[in-house]
């Protein structure tokens, strides 16, 4: 049983989600399927590619992960299957897939140039139907990649997000907020070290690898935050914290509360100083 | 391993629909579970029956779609489950079958008057639960249609969409905006035909097809849109145009746009005209 | 194919939901996983717990039910795994079990002390991911509860909601507003004895039983409902009206409409008065 993720920009309302499992479903009937997030900013590439490249790992390595956030449907821009050992990638060439590039020592990719099986016809709207649901199906029943279309050897990349070191500092910016109003930045991999944080950066840069005193402070959106913590529990609610995150990188938090609302701030640069 | 789908304007923050699932797994535990929608706004019988004749044919024929949407529970009206070729169906007779019941050539359907299996009791507010979802379980073990009741010969029926053909006019409806604020409209189903539209009227209507040209214009909401294009890359950042939605109706977008908040309009006529 | 529920209040949109999913498939390839809700209000532990003893009943009693809606996250809190005639439970020691413990005639229950299966990191911040997926998925794999950690004799257990029988009256309290806006109180369980509900305490509570009449009135909110019916469709549309829910409790409604929003309550005393 092949899981299958999805991830798109659909929202859960439409039924165009449901209408892309029926086609894998029809294909591959013993396929798993599970929805990564159908909740992506409408359009908003990077913030899936941020989703795919923290969440693939925790999956098996022969899952199929099927994404669509497609602003350029039906124009020229490509469509690809990708396979990296953390798994293999289905949807649009326009950078989704650049932060599981980052991540991957190997890959392979090809372009999807006609849906494989049985030839039906492709809407210019809805290639998550018409395309790379047939795709996706198709490799969770064992298709070689190679199958599906020619060999595709450069796949749109995407800006690595901020992460500059410097004397006594450590520049990144603000990701996203999330469900609770954390504010995750791109200063990371962090991980502990008794009192210090080792700071490992992220996406398979160079190897800057610096450890930081918790005693560093945190400026964003004109603020200042002096409390680094392992979790929510070890500042009194309503007071703000940086902490590091699920996936390892600098989030900055308020116990019991919305940071994204208590500071206003959604994007932005981040500054550890020390 | 057959497939069960649920719609529903449940949402998904009470657990109404995973209870609905544990009936549905303890009689029939190999159902690979669906979901097409949660969100249909509150008792939308019309919404719901849209979305399941577009959903429905992109399943294995042997799907069970179970719908519940339903502000007459626990009065007179009856519940039902109806097969056809493009899948079996079940939930309130109440016309959410009705655009279901339009596109199918032939059909058969029975009044579902208790629960099969150990009769257990029916509360008078939840039917999805006690009703609908082990009569659809029952069906994915491969139940006959005819032993979950009598038959039913008039279920209720939905008035169809707006479609009138004129003189260089056709007149649709808006039927909704979709997440992203593209207005799906009655004007269908549409197809490509090189510089040409060609419509042959949806939900099995008497077969006026014609063909309309790009050239026309699109009126709704007090304005007019002078741009028919395949997708949305055709027109720049910001510009209004009509295209061909997935289902084959006539859309009205806006590129990385919400075309609903620009033109103000979720409902009302549609004209196109040339 | 054993079932694993989740319940958390991650919400649907950062992938925190799908990337548990991962780590259970990888665990248990066979898992059939159902969502419960992912919508709890951030942090709300009792209406996790009320949700959970309200849902259990309908699963097949080997389901495991995973839960995480954990403020206290990395600090003292114990996690915990328990086994009840009704399904087994995964989550924080905080009370999220609490109603489930006050449902089940017989229970044990074990601390989790760290993942089961081969070691590894325990973020700080992710018990979801990193403790609970884990061991939710061995024991859907068919592992000893006892295997998971060492007996836990006191878990947390919440308040029980307000229900104090006076003369002629009883009174309960707003539980909260259900996605269409009914107000479900904590009056029940109560179930229809022709022209008189009988009232069953819930949650093995002393067993008073007695009856009401249909004739009484609900008061909340300052406002007083004089109709108790069956069902919705029995009052005009935009009438108020008190019913029995689906899961026996009283809920107050609003035919075709939202209470909540009508009366602007969302807790708070309710009494039932005759």
């Amino acid at each position: 049983m092949t899981v299958v993720t999805l991830t798109t920009d659909f929202g859960s309302a439409d039924g165009y989600v449901g209408t892309m499992k029926g086609v894998i479903l029809s294909i591959a009937p013993q396929a798993q399927l599970v929805d990564l997030s159908h909740h992506i900013p409408p359009q908003d590439v990077r913030r899936a590619a941020l989703l795919l490249a923290a969440a693939a790992p925790f999956f098996p390595p022969q899952t199929v992960h099927l994404a669509v956030v497609d602003p350029g449907v039906g124009t020229g821009r490509r469509a690809m299957a990708l396979r990296t050992p953390q798994g293999t990638f289905v949807g649009p060439d326009n950078g989704l897939f650049g932060y599981v590039l980052a991540e991957a020592v190997e890959w392979t990719a090809v372009e999807l140039t006609e849906p494989p099986g049985r030839p039906a016809r492709v809407s210019d709207t809805f290639h998550g139907r018409d395309l790379f649901a047939p795709a996706a199906a198709h490799l969770a029943c064992g298709a070689p990649l190679e199958s599906l279309g020619p060999p595709l050897h450069n796949p749109l990349t995407l800006p690595l997000p901020r992460l500059e070191v410097g004397p006594r500092t450590v520049t990144g910016e603000v990701l996203y907020a999330d469900r609770f109003g954390n504010l995750v930045t791109s200063v990371g991999r962090l991980e502990w070290e008794g009192e210090w944080l080792r700071l490992a950066p992220a996406f398979r840069r160079a190897p800057t690898s610096l450890r930081l005193p918790t005693t560093a402070r945190v400026e964003l959106g004109g603020r200042t935050i002096h409390t680094i913590r392992h979790t929510y529990g070890e500042v009194g609610e309503g007071d703000l914290l940086a902490l590091v995150g699920s996936d390892g990188f600098l989030e900055v938090a308020l116990r019991q509360g919305d940071a994204a609302a208590r500071l206003g701030v959604g994007a932005g640069a981040v500054v550890v100083r020390w």
